[in-house]
C-alpha cells in the first residue's frame, strides 16, 4: 500500500459473461476525506462472494447494481483511521459494505464494529462470525424451520463456504444431512471432518434425481439452495409434500447475462405444496450480534468448522475472484491487502 | 342417457398441446358393478376444470398422471345409486373425484356425501360449494398469510371461477384488490359486480410491468398466480420486500409438453426475500365442511358472486372443456349429463 493512493477496482463495463479486466479495471484514486457525519477506514480485509457479480449486473436486486465508474462493492473488515461520525473513532476496527479499494468512506450505516482483542483473528469478522456464518444461521434456524428431529436437509455447494457451516449448523440442530459437492475430495471433507451424513458428487453421480433419491430414502424435507440450474431442478424432484425450499443464492446462472431463470421443474413447487423462501442474512441485521454469539460458542465448542483461503496481493483481487465460478477455492476467499 | 350402457371419454394418447378427439376419445363401455366395499355412482354433472389438463400429461404431479386407457378423470356430482359400502346408501347424492362417464365407482375415498334438501342447486357443489370456492376460500384465508388491512393482493385470471371468488373474500377480509383479465368486458365485470378495487385488461395495457405499478402503487404484497408465465414474471418485479406469492395455478403453459418452467425473474424471490407457497385445495379436505359452511353464509349474505356456464351434450364435453384454455368461458364450466 501506497501513503496517499487509493488502488481501486471499479466496474467499468457490465460483464455478460465472467467478468475480466476489460469490465473491471484497476486505478489509483486520491484517499477520500470524510465530510461531517462520516468516517474513513483503512481496509485490511476483502471479502470474496459470489453475490458480487450479481451487483455487476444492470438486473434489479436487493442492492441497487453497481454505478459504471464505482469501485466493486464488497463486505470489509479495516480500521477507522479518520472520524467525523461522533459514534466511530480513529482505531476502532469495522465491517462494512464497502469496495476493493485500501480506503472507504462510510456514514456508519450497516456498520458493525469488532473487538480486536486478538481473540479471533480480524478475517473472522468476514467469514464465520460475518456473513459466512451468520447467513447459514439465520438461514436454518429461521428460515427452513425445521419441524422435528430426523428431518433431512439436501444443501447444494456443500462444500463452500456458506453450505459447509450450514451443513453443520442443521446437524447441531438435529437434521440428517446430504451435501451436493463438486469433488470426491469436498465430498470426503464434508462427511470425514463436518461430519455430514452423506455426500454427492454431482460431476461423477450420473444421475441426480437417483443419486439423491438414494442418499434421501424418505425425501428431502429441507432443500438449501446455493446452486439454482440443473441441481434444484433434481432437488425438486425429491422433495416431500410441504417440504420448504431456502433460497439463498443461484450461482450456477451468475455469469449468464444477469437473469436468473427459474426452475424447469417450477411445477413441483404446486404439485408438491412447497414453500419456497427467498433468503437475505441483511432481514437479520439487527440480530447479527445474536448470531455473532452463538457462533462463537460454537467455535470454542469445536463444534463447526471452516476453512478460509487467504489471498494476498491487491492486483490479484480479480483473478482470485473468479475461482469462485470454478469450484477451486476451498474456503472462504478473503484478500488481506494490507501489505502490499 | 341409454341405461346399461356408460358412456366414457378415455386417454388414448397424451396429448403434448391442446387435447384433440385423437388422443381424448370417446367409447361406450358395460356398467360396472360396485364389489364388496364398493359403491356405484350415476353422474348428473361433470366440472370442468384446467386442471384436468395436467393429468394428462406424463409430468409428475400431485395426482398420478391418469393411465392411458383410462376415463379423463374430473371431479363430479352425482348420485349413489348402488351401494356395497356401509356409508352410502342409494338415494344419497355426492361429489367425488370421478371421471369423464355416466357411471363411476367408488370405494368412498375423498367422497363428500351433499344435501340434496333443494337449498342450493346440486351443481353449486362443483362451484362455489366446492373447489371454485373452497380453492380461494383456504388460500386467501390460510396460505396468502394476510397480515394487515390495506394490503394489495394482486389476482390473475381473476374473471375465472377461483380468481373471481378469491377476489371477492380478499375484500371481505380487507385488502385492497387488483385483477388482471383478457377483455375489458371482464374488468367491467370485477370492478363494476364483484367490487375489485381495480382491473388490468393484459391484452390491451401495454407495458403489464407498468401496468401493475400503476395500479398497485404501494406494490403487491401478495400474487395470487393462477396462470405463470409472461404475467407471474410482471408479478414479481411488483412485489414488495417479504412479499407472498400464492402459486394456485400456471394455466398458461397446461397445453405444452407438461412442463411448467419457472419465471425468469426467479433471482427476484431472493432479491425480494418472498415467499412462494404452492397450493393445493386436497390439503384442507378435513376442513372442507369448514369451509361450505363459510362460504355458504356469504353467499346468503350476498356478498360473493359467481358465475357458472352449464353445458349440455355429453358428447361435446372436450370442446367445450378447449373454451378454459382460450379464456373464453365467463364461468365455471359444467357439464350437465343427466338427459341427453
Amino acid at each position: 500500500m501506497n501513503e496517499g493512493v487509493n488502488r481501486q477496482f471499479y466496474l467499468h463495463r457490465r460483464p455478460t459473461g465472467r467478468p475480466t479486466a476489460e469490465e473491471v479495471r484497476r486505478r489509483d484514486a486520491p484517499v477520500p476525506q470524510p465530510a461531517e457525519g462520516q468516517l474513513l477506514v483503512r481496509n485490511y480485509y476483502l471479502s470474496l462472494d459470489p453475490a458480487i457479480r450479481g451487483w455487476m449486473s444492470a438486473e434489479p436486486s436487493y442492492l441497487p447494481p453497481i454505478a459504471l465508474g464505482d469501485p466493486i462493492r464488497a463486505t470489509t473488515v479495516g480500521e477507522v483511521v479518520e472520524s467525523r461520525h461522533p459514534d466511530f473513532a480513529p482505531g476502532e476496527f469495522v465491517v462494512g459494505l464497502h469496495a476493493w479499494e485500501d480506503y472507504s468512506l462510510s456514514d456508519g450505516t450497516f456498520l458493525m464494529k469488532v473487538p480486536a482483542d486478538g481473540k479471533y483473528p480480524l478475517h473472522y469478522y468476514l467469514s464465520i462470525l460475518g456473513a459466512v456464518g451468520l447467513t447459514p444461521y439465520f438461514a436454518i434456524t429461521e428460515t427452513a424451520e425445521i419441524r422435528r428431529p430426523g428431518e433431512t436437509l439436501l444443501m447444494s455447494a456443500a462444500a463452500g463456504a456458506v453450505g459447509s457451516v450450514g451443513g453443520q449448523i442443521a446437524k447441531i440442530l438435529g437434521c440428517r444431512v446430504v451435501g451436493i459437492a463438486g469433488s470426491d475430495e469436498k465430498c470426503a471433507w464434508i462427511t470425514e471432518e463436518l461430519g455430514f451424513d452423506a455426500a454427492i458428487n454431482y460431476k461423477t453421480c450420473g444421475d441426480l434425481v437417483k443419486a439423491i433419491a438414494d442418499a434421501c430414502p424418505e425425501g428431502v424435507d429441507i432443500y438449501f439452495d446455493n446452486v439454482g440450474g440443473a441441481i434444484l431442478d433434481a432437488a425438486l424432484l425429491n422433495m416431500v409434500h410441504g417440504g420448504r425450499i431456502v433460497f439463498c443464492g443461484a450461482i450456477s446462472a451468475y455469469n449468464g447475462d444477469g437473469k436468473v431463470p427459474g426452475p424447469l421443474n417450477w411445477w413441483q413447487v404446486l404439485a408438491r405444496a412447497l414453500t419456497v423462501r427467498g433468503y437475505l442474512v441483511s432481514d437479520f441485521f439487527p440480530r447479527w450480534p445474536e448470531g455473532i454469539a452463538q457462533m462463537s460458542r460454537w467455535l470454542d465448542e469445536g463444534r463447526i468448522r471452516f476453512r478460509e483461503e487467504i489471498h494476498r496481493g491487491f492486483e490479484n483481487t480479480l483473478e482470485v475472484f473468479l475461482e469462485l465460478f470454478d469450484g477451486a477455492n476451498t474456503g472462504k476467499l478473503i484478500m488481506d491487502i494490507r501489505e502490499d
